[in-house]
């Protein structure tokens, strides 16, 4: 999880202190981000309202509707900066390795009170277009290219045969994981995420072992 | 698609002339399913009601009540059931090919009101933990079971490894084209199942080649 200021100590104090108002755009933003993180990662979407980010944040909520046309939107957006450090992935020289434990500390991510929201949204985003189109320009487009990013340089260090299409293996590695989320028939244990890489970087045919 | 009775038919007709209330339940549960399927392959899940199939299936809504706890369980029973022949596997020597032949369908399949019907379900049943539960009992546990069978037997005709678990393919196969559907930064196309299959059973490593 990203390191956040101790949620204990008001957070108004912070901001305030240099003079409400003041603030450049950029640094408001970020500090609506972060508070907002804070409460999503902590207790989820449900209940989030720009009343409730505007005390957190110390901004009005006349800020808060300049910079996004929903709390849906917000939330999405202080989702993806709050997992952006737990999200990153790392680039040694092995892939398989790199994806594993990436795709460890997802699921990990997908287990608290965010990760559940997160699950929620795409729920209700199909029968919500605004919300689908904001869960995609805000979230997972951003997350698959950042995806399709590492596994490219995998390609560019032989580690994955050019002529794979990358973006099925983000369907086929995170896809698989949302799957059993969503669907919860079977569980996603640690066994599972190392399936899901083994299979796919070693084939599933008695040749390919 | 299953071979459906003609829809311009009047359904009550049937089933009406050997007599009302004289049908053994068996039947009337098959006739039920029959005239919802129609339903919902036709017009989705949104809008249906036990009053709606009581009229096409001429059954009385007591008689419905008894035999389904809610319409979205009906719905789900008889999804099931319309689309159990096209997604039926083939059982060649060649998995691969009944795969594809398959995922195909399925493909085909979620385009219909019905299988957009399925992915509402889905995210309805994100907030909703009794409709999580009716569309695991009767719909994905179901639908995985068989996938799962298919899989055990090209493992039993040698054609996938025995090491392999065969549920995590069955979230990297269908729970990749979910995941597409629910989540659609990118479509489902043709080429999208043949690399779904053609990843898992090559690898996606130069040596895998």
């Amino acid at each position: 999880m990203t390191r956040l200021p101790d949620p204990t100590e008001p957070s108004s104090s912070g901001p305030r202190a240099r003079g409400r108002g003041r603030r450049p755009i950029e640094e408001v933003r970020g500090d609506v981000l972060d508070a907002t993180g804070r409460i999503v990662l902590g207790e989820g979407i449900a209940g989030l309202t720009f009343e409730k980010v505007a005390r957190a944040a110390a901004v009005s909520k006349t800020t808060l509707y300049k910079l996004w046309p929903s709390p849906n939107a917000l939330a999405l957006d202080a989702y993806f900066h709050a997992v952006a450090d737990t999200l990153a992935f790392e680039t040694t020289d092995d892939v398989r390795r790199d994806l594993l434990a990436q795709l460890h500390n997802f699921a990990a991510v997908m287990r608290t009170p965010g990760g559940r929201a997160l699950l929620e949204l795409i729920g209700a985003a199909q029968t919500d277009p605004d919300l689908a189109v904001a869960y995609r320009t805000r979230y997972s487009a951003g997350r698959r290219a950042l995806a399709c990013e590492r596994l490219t340089l995998a390609q560019e260090q032989g580690q994955i045969r050019g002529d794979v299409d990358v973006r099925v293996l983000v369907d086929q590695l995170w896809g698989a994981v949302y799957h059993r989320l969503l669907v919860p028939d079977e569980p996603v244990t640690d066994e599972f995420i190392e399936a899901l890489v083994a299979n796919l970087f070693t084939g599933v045919t008695p040749d390919g072992r």
